[in-house]
Order: C-alpha cells, then structure tokens, then sequence
C-alpha cells in the first residue's frame, strides 16, 4: 500500500506571546493532547511560509506550501477567487473582484459600494447578466457570498493593466476605466469592454424584479457591478501533474478552494464547514479521513484560528486550536498510522495584537514513519523552533513530504 | 603557516531512526569517538546537499559541497564520468556512458548488454576503437570497470539532445541513433557521428583476437559499443581559479574522480581504497596526510556506508561508520591542530530502509581554531541538530571553510 500524506493547517493559528495570556502564545496555552502527540513522536521545526519576515497572504502562503514559488506564479487573488466561486479559468484570462453596488439612476455616484450587503438572489441577478460577448471577448460573471462577485474575460489580446471601476468610495463618480499606460493597446481593449460591462450591467440590474423589491422594502438596489483588481490567470502546472499524486483539499474559504480548483485538485465541499468559529471540526475530520481513502495527498484548513486573530480574541484563538486538536484527535485515530505522513503547521501568523497577518513564523510538524523524532514534546511557536527540522520554508514542505513518500526523482547519479 | 582545511565525507553515511537500532540511526549507534570528540571540541549543525528535502546524487552533492551550484553546472553524469575514467573532458565536448554488448551479427539484435559481464581485456578492445576521426569530430573511447566505457566526441557544430543507441532491453535491434528534435541541426550531426561510431566499433570487435578467445570458451563476444546519456561537458572553473586554493581529492569511485579531476583538483589514487567496506582506511588516512602537507585543501570520500546503505544492511553500515571514525583518529593525530579545519559530513543520506539516495539532511561538524564550540557532545543526525550551526546547505560549506581559513574577499566596504 502507498504511503499518503495530510497536511492540517491552522489558518493564522501561530501568533505573538500575550500579556493577558501571561507571555504565552495562545497556541501554547491551548489544550492540545493531540497537536503535542505528533510533536513528542514527530519531527518539529518553524517555517516561514514565504521567507523570514515576509507577511504571507494565505493563498501565497498555499501555494508555497503546495509546492509552488508564489513569486513565479502569483498574479493577484483575482483567478483564485474567480476559480473558488466556480468560474472556470483559463491561461490568459483576464480576471476581477467585483462588488454588487448602488449608485444613483441619473449621475451614477456611487451610493453604496455594497448594496447594502445584499445577501439574498445575488444568483438571479448574476444569471442575467452572465454570458455577453463584447468585441468578440467571452465573458463569466459569478456571484460570489454577500455582495461580492466574479468577473472573467477571455478573448484574444486582452491586457490586465487597468484601472478599477470601482471608485473605493461613497459620494463620486464610477470610474471610467482606462489602461494604466495609454500606449498599451491590450489593456485599452480590456478598459473598452469592462466600461461596456459596466454599463450593460446597469441595464440589466436597474428594472430587475428583484431590484425593485428591494426598493419598494427601502432596501437599496443593487443597480450596478464595479469590478476591480484585474489580474492576469496564470499558468501553473496541476498537481498531479507536478507530483503525480492525487490531491484533494478540504479549505472552507473560496480563496482557497480557487487555489485548489486551479491546481486540478479535487476540491471538497463539507456540510457545516463555515469557515467561522463554529465549523464543524469533526465533519472535517471524516471529510479529511474519506478523502485520504481515494486520494494520495489531502490538504486540509481550518480557517477559525485567523478569524479570531483578525478580531483580536485571544481566547476565541485558544477555543479554535483546541477545535484543531480535537480534528486532529479523530483524524489520527482513523488513519493508517505506518503508511500516513501528517504535517501540522499554519499558512502564517494572524497575532491577535496584530489583527492581521504577519511576518513571524510558524510552528510545523512533521509525524510518520521515517522522521527522525527529536526531543520536542508540545507543539507550539517556541517549542518547535528547538526541533530537529530547523527553520525551514513553505516552499521546502513538498520536497521534505515527496522525499518521505519515497516519489522524489534523484538530482544526479 | 598556512591554515589548511580537510572535508571527510562519510558517503550516503547519514540515515533515520531504524526499528532494528532501537529507533537509533547507524551513525548514532556506532562506536566513534573520534567523531564525538570532533563534536565536542567543534560547531555542528544538520546540512541540506542541495536543499531541504531534495535527493542529492553523489556529483550534485560534491559540486555543491566543493561550492558548484549544480542547478548552474550540472549537465548530467556523463562529463564526469569520462573525466573519472581518466578520459581528457573539455567544455563542449559530448559525452556518453558505454557497455560493451553483445549482439547478433547479422541482424543487430541486442543478446546480452553487457557482454556477459565482461571483466578482463576490454583495455585492449578500447585501445582499437580508440582515436577515430568522423566528419572532422575527434572520437576518444576508454574502458572503465566491468562492461562499462566512456565516449567522448570533441568537434564543431555538435548538439546532446540525442536518444541512446542503447535499446536498454535485450531481444530488440540497436538503435538507430536519432535527434530527439528533427529541426536540431547539431544533434542530427551528432546522431550521424554516433551511428557511424556504432557500426565501426562493431566491425572493429568482430574479429579482434579477444573476442575469438571468448567465443572458444563459450562467452558472449563484447562486439559492439553502446553509447548512452549524451550530456555537453559544462565550463566549470577550476578549484584552484575559484579559491586560489592547492585543492586534492582522495576518493573512490569514478564519477568522483570525475568531479575532482574536472575541476582540475589533484586526484590521488590510493592502494587498498577498494570503495567497498573492504578498503583500506588505514592507507586513506595515510594519503589525506600526505595529501595535506602538499596543498590547501583536501577533500576525502569514503564510499563504504553508502553501499551498506544501498544494501539494505544496518550493521554493515555500522561497521562503515566505525571505519571512518578510525580513519579520523589517524587524521587527527598526524595534523598540525592550531593549523587545520576538519569538516565531517556526508554527502546525502542512503537509508537502510529506503536502500537509495533520501532527501533528509546529514550531519556536520566543523572542527578547528576559531569556531564557535557547542554544547553539542555526540556526532550524529539529531544530536547535530541542536548544534551551533543551525541547518545549512552544500553551497554554504566553502564559504564557511574560506571565512575560516581567512583567504576569502570580503563583499561590500
């Protein structure tokens, strides 16, 4: 039987030793019995996801993780956002953020970037406007939660260097987009059709039956779609094809499930995953369990962690890695323990002073046959940065884990 | 006095935990004094060859280890394994890897690849081949151990990216060498040069007085050369060019004295060093001794842990390690000690379990005046771990070794 591997990350778990939690980092005060198991009995060090310092954003952080150079092949969050609401993306697309906006019928200033945080029908409105050609160019629209959305263009001689329609604030004008530099031809093809979108989007939404119900509950329409963020789709290899293994990943956030979806990956949408502080650990860890049956590699993340770091709670922090343990908990009792490798890390440090990611390392483990067990006995910041694997980088995880599997070509004789 | 360094690598000597050891490592389970007082008295770490993760071949590692970044200067094995077999290499020479084959006379279909495992004599079926001229290519043909030989054309005009006369299967015709790219007018030269080779090194064997003889008692004729792995010869600055350094190479296996031979270094044949767990580390010693009164810098490879390591034999191994440690003990006790760095390494791990190349790190130690001692007490994988040194790679070790000896540039004012 194959060996397989799992990687369980903590989204922005690691954080910064509190006062309030008495110099200790809320991974530190957790109760953790299983995160300490793997450390006691595996092979711990700290990682930075990017370099040292460098404050990661997780979908680079992912794709370092997974094995692939964000430098070489991140283009902006645009192609993994459009690919985690299910957009399909190709090479070359040219791809934007949008917002469901208000703004006023006669002088088009914006009234509400976000239509009021409309929730409900964003998918009627999306369907209508999905679809159009414009100057030969196909183009996707997708909403995505709330009042976001995608917006894909794909067509010959399309640049990605434009403007936002999208003002970024109440009380002006949409802008009229225009390529960044007048003398780039494509990009002044891209401007032309996403002013047409625009426009044409307005059309649409602003006598919608579901725009006029808004107005007649006093709610505002949600009358206009502003893109922003244009972005290049990149091409990156898939997966399997760069490790022959078959992945799959669990992520409860689009961003991720983008990245995922972009790597061909097989992509596992789990009931009561909320990608909140009330997730449903243990249906991720029979998620995470199945899908280690049908695949050789699964990723999974758990985004509860950095929820509490962005709201500064360093004990909702401390709630959502006890959560991560007890996954952890079901996970190792159902694995095949001589033929699984199980990395335990985070995709960055959201510190709860912070509020934010930042550029302070993590915690990593690395559990299976094989490692060489070091004298580490409790998973945390500080414990691991005594362990045997050293600091390492996100991007050395793959060739540590395709090393471990025993997959790994041999550079030279 | 000069200061002087020495590298004793301990082939493929670094391994992980075996069940068998008590979940020790060969390395931490022998008998080592020696290693273990060069610990105690110096700085250690853990080394990547290349990185973290990846599968060094024996060549990448030494190029790195000897300061060569191989993903600059690697083309493949051939280049070094002409210079190891004591064939004159330049840059831009083609180079191939050989056997001597057995095949059938009138059809060409390849019967025994190996010409029965010829042993005895191929000297004298390579003097024959040797020295053609073809389309003004000059074509130099050398023997190496058993069936195996060296071809390398010397010429204008000529390109690698060829496929293998070898067929790499017995039952089936000798290739027609090919250029793997049609358009490639260069590879196509040398795709004629080769196949022209081919059929006159058969001509040649057919009727040489060795292969009668063979035929009489009833052994495959060696009639026929295959050539194989054609690669370009890189440009690769001498030791001496790079560090100003008198630099000597006491290893055992041909492709390392490739390595040390192309990179002009004084490579010292030794009586006795058998690259088996047989040698002589005794006369090793001995050598690395001598070798150092007369230069700067020796590098010194022991082979005999790794074939234990490829063997799948812990004990064996073991014994290796305990080999080198005694061969240590000579060292250190015919040096100039305020004098001399020693560095104690390995240039990949071989797992016992994995019986091939691993991607884990290896152990170091650097020993001599100036270092930052440790409290690091014992020579071994994890013990090193927690040494002074942190985790560092192959490419750092010259200039660690140059910092030491003080003969390096300093960068910047």
């Amino acid at each position: 039987m194959e060996k397989k591997a799992i990687i369980v990350i903590g989204d922005g778990m690691s954080d910064r030793p509190l006062k309030e939690l008495g110099g200790f980092t809320p991974i530190e005060i957790a109760r953790k019995p299983h995160m300490s198991q793997l450390a006691k009995e595996g092979e711990c060090g700290i990682m930075d996801p990017i370099a040292p310092g460098i404050r990661a954003g997780s979908d680079t952080s992912h794709l370092a993780i997974l094995g692939y150079d964000p430098y070489a092949y991140y283009t902006g969050r645009g192609a993994f956002e459009a690919a985690g609401i299910g957009l399909d993306v190709e090479k070359g697309d040219i791809c934007f953020r949008c917002n469901f906006a208000t703004v006023d019928e006669n002088t088009f200033i914006v009234k509400d970037r976000r239509a009021g945080r409309i929730r409900e029908g964003t998918h009627l409105l999306a369907q209508a406007i999905n679809g159009m050609e414009i100057e030969g160019v196909k183009i996707f629209f997708k909403e995505s939660v709330e009042h976001r959305a995608g917006l894909v263009l794909r067509g010959e001689g399309l640049g990605h260097r434009v403007i936002d329609a999208d003002p970024h604030q109440e009380g002006v004008k949409v802008h009229t987009v225009e390529a960044i530099d007048p003398s780039d031809i494509a990009s002044q093809k891209t401007a032309r059709i996403v002013n047409e979108f625009v426009k044409r989007s307005f059309e649409i939404l602003r006598d919608h039956p579901l725009n006029k119900e808004r107005k007649s509950q006093g709610l505002p329409p949600a009358n206009i779609v502003l893109p922003r963020g244009a972005g290049t789709a990149p091409h990156i290899p898939s997966f399997e094809e760069r490790y022959g293994l078959k992945g799959a990943c669990i992520v409860e956030v689009g961003l991720l499930k983008g990245v995922g979806r972009y790597l061909k990956m097989d992509v596992i949408d789990v009931e009561g995953a909320t990608g909140s502080l009330d997730t449903d650990e243990q249906a991720i860890a029979r998620a995470s369990l199945e899908a280690l049956k049908n695949n050789d590699f699964v990723l999974c993340n758990v985004k509860a962690p950095d929820v509490a770091g962005h709201d500064g709670e360093p004990y909702k922090k401390i709630e959502a890695v006890e959560k991560i343990d007890r996954m952890l908990g079901t996970i190792l009792s159902g694995i095949a323990p001589h033929n699984t490798i199980i990395v335990l890390t985070a995709d960055h440090s959201t510190p709860v002073i912070v509020k934010d990611h930042s550029g302070d390392p993590v915690p990593i483990v690395i559990w299976g046959e094989g490692v060489r067990t070091d004298e580490v006995n409790s998973y945390g910041e500080r414990s691991c940065a005594r362990g045997g694997l050293g600091r390492i980088r996100g991007l050395d995880i793959m060739n540590i884990l395709t090393n471990l599997l025993s997959i790994q070509e041999k550079f030279g004789a």
